[in-house]
């Protein structure tokens, strides 16, 4: 059994409707299907979501919700006239309109996946489950035991569901919303509870691409990495999944599949829990970065020792709000960074509060500053791959300000000047496409 | 003008005397000589300094005196009668002796180096200079002006002098002891003081070698090497000089020679303020090290922004006094590297501390991590040589726990297993005398 899930592009208008038809057509086995609300395609130019998040101020301003209301009905019903369907959708619609002034808005909000579900449903001809009624949250999240005896439940009648992604129900049964994006959460929580042998992510991208294709035009995409390596590439800004999409299905040994549903041929990302060895063509897998960073380096002689220092500094930061990583420093020294745009405002007073109440020798600032992290399994095996990047790029005359690399950990991390951060990319990405791992190994 | 000081070993018998009596009559701007007290040699097994320290508890404890302040007397008078020098130094010991029972620490244990000044001042026909005379220290340190005030007149009338070293006095005339191997440190000062073209340290060994010859047989030394590659060397355990001794020399640019009283032909290592580019052959200048280290790696989900776990963490190593130095971390983790034997017998309580009162998600502890450092001033310019280095590692299938460089840091830092260390050692000195830095950039 496959769960397949698809985002709001996919299921945007009638012309999207059908090429999901198509694709859930080719493979009997994809028997969950679980929708985002109707999102952007050509045609329409506002999601959903967005339309009902309007729609909630305008309630609560007190103006005249009519219109708003009309134009989310018109554009649901209009999908339900193109394709034909025998739903009177207009019911639901009402339903709504009338719990307009009193209801929640985790209810509001999620109507956008409750009504494009009901319509897929009908237009693949799968029975449609309320999320509500299946998917319970308690105080600790996700009820797994009561959530897959509710599943179960029901695919003991039915083989083949349509369920609206992004929310559940708490336990007094009224809706629980996820976080936005939540449909990725809903479709891997289901995978999870059926134990699915894949969970499909249809989309409108052809998978995840090794680098941004901003800096690295026709960049290859990744065929498959791990999920330990997605996370990395996660973590340095590349927004493919949310962190609570991941565990579920990761727990499960599940993989993901991302494709896209406007070119299912074209292949996609698969996310698998291990590799198989032949799999590693390339140096690294994936490459992602980001820019604006600032480093603050305080130093004092025997800093080592001298932890309470390192506290005092820590206050400073919190006060602050900021969040902080440890990049490397050089002795007596402690190095955080930042981004820019959390600090800039407040760069002079932290530094004058560092300075005179840390008990610090000395506060160094360095702006503008970005990482550039090589993801790879390999390079917790092998620091060779480390080593020919750093000669990569000082052949080509980066400076790279800092460099760090915990042994199990998937990435080696790059400190570059702000300027470098696009020729840093290119270059890996290059080199790594004209090495291959066998000629490392010679 | 040269500042030349003799260690302990090169002082130790007559015979040693006439080794440093050949050196000064060897350049004559040699003017003024700086000794520590008599040391060990063949035919003496005691350092004078350290029978003084016995003698002090001998005192204290109330027990007979004699016998013990007769040994020194007696290696002191040896001395003296070995090289049939003219000079009563029975007055000195007699001044002493008399003084036993109420002076204090600091001019008991600085005795060693007055007589032996003593007896090089007859021997060289150099004037003897008491540095209680000279070096004037208040509560900040050495009086750098008034000291220099002292010293130039002196010189106004002596133009060659024999300094005893390890001390000064303080503002009310009182010895001023610095700490153990403190001669170092007079020896810099007055280098300072006298703006001298170069410090010469005489001891038992021909310079600083590339790496712990325990490990490397027949170690290269190093000719040369910058003021800051020393302190990187320091830093991880090379025990050449205390920063306190560096820095008077430093800070006025004067290079520093480390030369062997046994063999002055033999050259040795001399310390710049700033290396000539062609100086550079060696991939690496040095190369050090330290074993049995503790990692303890906490993680706590988006750590980035939950400072205040950081600062209870560090409150707890600061409970336990620990020395703690940063080391890099995967994600959403930080990792404290300390020295197993600080941390051994607390292991077990601290773990609990930490997982009970820090709200950490998990501590992970790795012992048995050894640190390697390979120091260059070239480090800092070329990534490509930490890249160099860590394909040899690599090939030599060495397992690199983890890996660190601050761009302007003159070190890449290794973390490797306690078994690979000497094996990671000897790898890097290995390929840094095969490979020339020329091969690099070609």
């Amino acid at each position: 059994m496959k769960v397949v899930k698809f985002g709001g592009s996919s299921v945007a208008d009638a012309g999207q409707f059908k090429k999901v038809k198509q694709i859930i057509k080719n493979d009997k086995s994809r028997q969950i299907v679980v929708v985002s609300a109707a999102g952007k395609s050509d045609s329409e130019p506002i999601k959903v979501t967005d339309m009902l998040l309007d729609l909630e101020q305008v309630v609560a301003s007190g103006d005249d919700a009519d219109p708003l209301f009309k134009s989310i009905s018109e554009r649901i019903i209009k999908i339900r006239d193109d394709l034909k369907l025998p739903v009177k959708i207009e019911n639901d619609l009402q339903n709504i309109s009338q719990q307009l002034q009193h209801c929640s808005h985790d209810y509001l909000i999620s109507r956008g996946e409750y009504l494009t579900a009901k319509l897929m449903a009908a237009f693949l001809g799968y029975y449609f489950v309320d999320a509500k009624d299946i998917l319970i949250f308690d105080e600790q999240g996700l009820n797994y035991p009561q959530s897959q005896k509710r599943l179960l439940n029901v695919l003991a009648s039915h083989t083949q569901l349509v369920v609206p992604g992004f929310y559940g129900a708490n336990e007094n049964g009224s809706v629980h919303l996820m976080p936005r994006g939540g449909s990725d959460i809903s479709g891997s929580i289901l995978s999870n509870l059926v134990d699915a042998e894949l969970y499909e992510n249809w989309t409108d991208v052809s998978g995840i691409l090794m680098a941004d294709p901003r800096i690295v035009a026709h960049s290859q995409k990744i065929d498959s990495l791990t999920y330990d390596e997605l996370q990395e590439l996660s973590y340095m800004g590349i927004g493919v999944f949310q962190e609570e999409a991941v565990r579920p299905v990761r727990e499960k040994h599940i993989p993901t599949a991302i494709l896209n549903t406007n070119q299912p041929e074209a292949g996609g990302t698969l996310v698998v829990s291990a590799h198989e060895e032949k799999k590693y063509d390339h140096i690294v897998t994936g490459i992602a970065g980001r820019k604006d960073c600032t480093v603050i380096t305080i130093r004092k002689y025997q800093l080592n020792k001298h932890l309470e220092v390192l506290q005092k500094v820590l206050s400073v930061f919190q006060k602050f709000d900021l969040a902080i990583n440890s990049v490397p420093s050089g002795n007596d020294g402690f190095s955080f960074l930042c981004q820019q745009c959390d600090i800039t405002v407040h760069l002079p007073v932290i530094i004058e509060k560092l300075k005179q109440t840390c008990g610090v020798d000395s506060v160094e600032v360095n702006q503008n500053i970005a990482l550039v992290a090589a993801v790879s399994l390999q390079l917790s095996k092998r620091p060779a791959i480390a080593g020919k990047i750093l000669n990569y790029l000082d052949n080509s005359l980066i400076h790279v300000r800092f460099v760090f690399q915990e042994g199990s950990d998937l990435k080696i991390v790059f400190g570059v000047n702000n300027d470098d951060y696009e020729k840093t990319i290119k270059r890996i990405y290059r080199e790594s496409m004209e090495h291959h791992l066998k000629r490392i190994s010679a």
